[in-house]
Formats: structure tokens, sequence, C-alpha cells
């Protein structure tokens, strides 16, 4: 084998617990992969954020500790620090711990520093892949992320980073036939729709957005760039949302209901 | 209801047959989700791509139909229109139809055309989301796709389409700090690197092959823009692969193997 070529990754000192980073996808309980599934009912400790769904606490051993870290208690200054201390604590004491993101955790997760304050700790880890909001939310307006002839690529943008995104990036998102997926977008909408008309893109151009993407609470808001934010404030979403730009959902579907939807699959 | 809010997308024929897009995830069996082996197992017919497992293929039911498209018998001149055409006919003759493609059907999965086609036809389709191959991949080196500080955004592209990429994309690209993940970008490995090089970007930035992701086949090449087409080469890698452009195997990591990852999930 090359020196450059290995098969997997992970950190290896098996007398300590380990954490499993899982990806707790969009909400269903029924959009985790059966490896996370397996990994949640096999935790001794499960330490998760607040949009982790109940259904999905639901799967983890009555003897398990679960220990919510989105809530108050975690300050609001120094939070990161703190449940990367908490991490590495169960994990020190030898649990099983379980640290389950919404989403996919490799995915505007902080997974880095989580992961960063276990390796200094000499603290065994994995990541286990999960549904990020992008692929549900295309999902469930039946289109594609890309499609020949329309975009090459797709691009996974977070409103949280909106400030620093440099003009060059606007001016190639503005451009027709360019997809974004972006994350927590609801709050910078104003801005992003200020960046991308004047950067010339088209004011017609489709934005959904998709709120709770996968609960029986999921909401589709049909908009486009010039209409976004008095859409948006018309909408009044309160849960987590994805705006998909240059994605209209599909012409020629008609609404099926949740449960409709879950008899199909 | 506002007018542009509704509360998910399919089509609605309910005396037809009906064909679940069904995202097969990375390879692994146990990155499906718990909905998409629920829709395999109860299928009635399964038209699957040549990529998709056996341990997957076999969760389908003994009384299934198992339709294998990505084998000859469909002419390499017009294979999509002839799968379209067989989905609408086992669709309309009254099945239960899983249309089963590797990774997450809406990221380079062709899902468009084959959805046109059922609408067309006037026959009900859903799509169930699937992990694709960035997530396992990066998952696979202990890496995020974002981070902050590093890189707001991180781009999908398509080794395929490299032909019809412009210009100022690859300048971007080219920036310190930028991610991509490349799907079916081995081929396309000498025009990428010619590109970025071209535009500007550092010769040392690294970048990771994964081929066979998630399976105990994997192997993880780590490389940089420089040596990417010698390091390709030597490697000979003739499984499917991701380049993770801009991201390098974590360093704290020593291999895991398969077996022990199973074991910690």
């Amino acid at each position: 084998m090359k020196n450059n070529v290995s098969n997997g990754a992970g950190s290896t000192t098996p007398d300590r617990g380990h954490v499993a980073f899982v990806g707790a996808g969009p909400g269903a309980a029924d959009l985790l992969t059966i490896q996370a599934a397996r990994a949640i009912e096999n935790a001794e400790v499960v330490i998760h954020d607040r949009l982790v769904s109940e259904d999905i606490l639901a799967l983890a051993s009555d003897a398990a500790r679960m220990v919510d870290v989105g809530k108050t208690g975690f300050g609001p200054s120094t939070p990161q620090a703190q449940i990367d201390a908490l991490i590495v604590a169960y994990a020190q004491a030898g649990a099983r711990v379980v640290r389950l993101k919404g989403g996919d955790a490799t995915v505007f997760g902080r997974l880095d520093e989580e992961i960063e304050a276990l390796d200094a700790a000499q603290v065994e880890w994995s990541v286990l892949p999960g549904i990020t909001a992008a692929s549900a939310s295309v999902a469930a307006i039946g289109q594609s992320l890309t499609r020949r002839g329309r975009n090459a690529s797709v691009r996974l943008l977070t409103g949280h980073d909106m400030n620093g995104y440099a003009d060059h990036d606007w001016s190639v998102l503005a451009r027709p036939g360019e997809v974004a997926a972006i994350y927590m977008g609801k709050k910078s909408a104003r801005f992003i729709q200020g960046r991308l008309i004047m950067h010339g893109a088209d004011r017609t151009t489709p934005i959904t957005i998709v709120e709770n993407a996968s609960l029986p609470t999921q909401r589709i808001l049909s908009s486009t760039l010039n209409t976004l934010t008095a859409d948006l404030d018309a909408a009044r979403m309160t849960g987590p949302a994805l705006m998909l730009y240059g994605l209209a959902p599909r012409a020629a579907q008609s609404a099926l209901t949740q449960i409709q939807k879950q008899e199909l699959a």
C-alpha cells in the first residue's frame, strides 16, 4: 500500500470511550440512516442539539443519559467550548457517546471544533453521515440540485457567513441557471436579495423556502428573488428553513400530504 | 394557506402505479435511510443502476422483479430514453416501482429526465433522499465540507461538465480555503489540475480522493494539486471515486478498518 493511501479514518485509543458524530438528518426519524439509528440505540450518552426531533431521541435506550446542549444552561458567550468539554468528559469516563447533530454533521455543523477537542484529549471518534437539509428539501419539491444543461455545480451556503462572502462569489451566483442551497438564510434574506440584485441576478429567479423539511409540519414557500422578503414576511415561518435559490417546486406536481408520502414509501 | 405555500410535492393519480426515486447512498447497506430500506423491501419492481451494491439489492422481496439498467441490453446511444420508457411501463402496469440510484438521486442523478417522463405519462412519483458521496467521503477522512473561518460555502461539481465550467468559476475555486466535492472527477483530473493552476491555485492545495466510499474496499488517497495526476496514476483506482478539493485527511487520525468502524457504530 502506498504511503498516501489508507482505508479509512478515525483515532484509536481503545482503552477509553468513543464518540460517534451522528447526522440526525432533517427531522423525520425514518430519514436517519440505519447506521445512525443503531448508534443512537447503542449509545450510553446522547449529546444532542435542540433541533433533533423527539421521535429520534426516543430511539435511545432508557438507560442512556440524554444531554441537550441547545437549551439554556450553556451560556451564549462560550457554548461551543462547554460542549467540547462535555463531550470529552463523557468519553474520558469511558462512555459510548453519540454526538447527535441535525442534518449532516459535516455541513455547517461545527464538527471540527469538537473533533479537535477530542484529538487533543486523545479520545477516539468517528463520523456517521446524515441526510442534509438540501437533499430533503429539494426532494420535497421534486427537483434536482444539479441538472444537465442548467447547472454543472451546486453551492451549499450559510446565511450566517454572508457578510464574509466576496463580491465575485455573488457575481457567479447571480448568473442564469445557478442553483444554491442556503442554510439558515431566513434572517439574511434581505441582504441576499440586495446583493444578488446588485450583481445583476434576474429578479424573477425562483427561490423556494422549505420549512421543517420532512416533518409533518413541512411547508413550502414558492417565491422569487424580487418578492422574497415580502413572501417570507407573509408566511411567518418560525421553524428551521432552507432556501433553494434557482429552483421552483415542480410545476406538474399537486400537493401530497406527508401521510400519503409515508404510505407510498 | 397562501397560494404560494404548500406542504409537499409529488403527483397524484391514485389509480395507477407509483415510482419512488430512492437514493441508495454511497454503497454500504447501513447507509440507506430507514425510509429507503422500507421502500426497497416493499417494491414490486426495482430498477437499479449498476453501482448499487448487492447488499442493498438483497433487501428487496424475493417476489420483486429486479431490473439492472446499468448493464448491456440498453444501448449506449439512447439509454436514458429507454430507462424512462421502462419506468413508465412498469408504473402504468400498476406496479409499486423503486427507481434506485447511487448516492442521492438529486445530485448528478439525471432525476429530472425520469420525472418528466412520468409526469408526461401522468404517473405518480416521490423522491426519497439518500446520502451523497460527498457526505460519506468527508466523514471517512474526519473533515467537514464547511468550516468557520475557512470556507463559507462548498461546491458540488461533476467532472463530466468541466468543459462547460466558466473561467470565473475556476478563478473562484482557485482561491485559498475553497472546498469542493468533485463527482466523477478521475478522468478529468488532468484538466482540473491544469485549470486550477492556470487560475493561480496554490499547488500545495490538498486533494483527497475517496474510492468506494463506505465499502470494505474503501481507499483514501491523500494528494495535492501538484501531484494529483501522478498520484492517481500510481494508485490505479478502478472503483467510483470522489475528489475532495481543498481537504486532506485529518492529521491526528490513524487508520481504522471498516470492521472497527462498524463495531463502533
